[in-house]
């Protein structure tokens, strides 16, 4: 059991969106479309998958860290540790 | 015929990569793995992805806007505002 | 008191040696220098930036939001939210 | 003479009040502010530096890649990777 675990059905929603939408941009290559517009596409892509990374890290500061904290101790500190380095990662992509 | 179409094969392939490597996100929430270990893999996507659109972009600032801007005149103006909103897009996204 | 507040030092000297990178980035331009060594300039000043940004949260999350766990309830989730806010913020810009 | 010089007094200014909000950045810490609050100040901060980054950008694009892509050979494809070698640093910071 994870943070994002109730809202499953709901990532797994976005995610087969987004899949789909990966495909799209390999159409597009395909059929020649205009750079500007695959461009403009993976824009859209990208904010999709961060959406996703923003949800998932706010569900699991929600529970996973939170349980944690809880507890207290080392393990609070390592998971606050852990949650800081994916924000990074993800500010830095 | 646009900048990255010699390089087709080159950007379907990274695409079709793209491709799986969502639907491996999919399957990581589909059985529950660890929120921090799919916000690593989201941003391996995003950073591919990103990687796809610079090569588009420096394929498409190579040919089409070195096109019109032999050209010269206000096709090339144009051409140069449509690059220069799709990089404020990428900055942005 | 805040999170930060132990490392206050350290944070004045980066934030006036981020002062004196953008000083630096007025001088450039009133000197005519090349476009691509601002930009260049300008990269590293955004960096330094967003080091102190993530430098912040992961105070914030190790102390005010613990605190907040630690209490539980309402005011929990409220800088739960708020912290994914400011993360998302931080991502988006 | 760069893109930007018929610009410079307006950039000029837009980085005197970046340095500015640096300083309003400092002094917040100065003062204990609460982490959140300066976390949006950054953000904001470093959109305005963006939106520098991405206007000499335009100016450099319009300008001196132009003219070395009339020039045309060598030099406009070192031009061209150059601004791309930009983009992508703009993009990933």
């Amino acid at each position: 059991m994870h943070g994002y675990t109730q809202d499953k059905e709901n990532y797994l929603k976005r995610l087969r969106r987004v899949e789909g939408q990966v495909r799209g941009l390999a159409r597009m290559v395909e059929e020649d479309k205009y750079c500007i517009d695959i461009l403009t596409q993976v824009s859209a892509v990208t904010r999709a998958l961060q959406a996703v990374s923003l949800g998932l890290l706010d569900e699991h500061l929600k529970h996973c860290v939170a349980e944690a904290m809880a507890e207290g101790g080392e393990r609070a500190d390592e998971k606050v540790k852990e949650a800081s380095d994916a924000i990074a990662r993800l500010v830095r992509s």
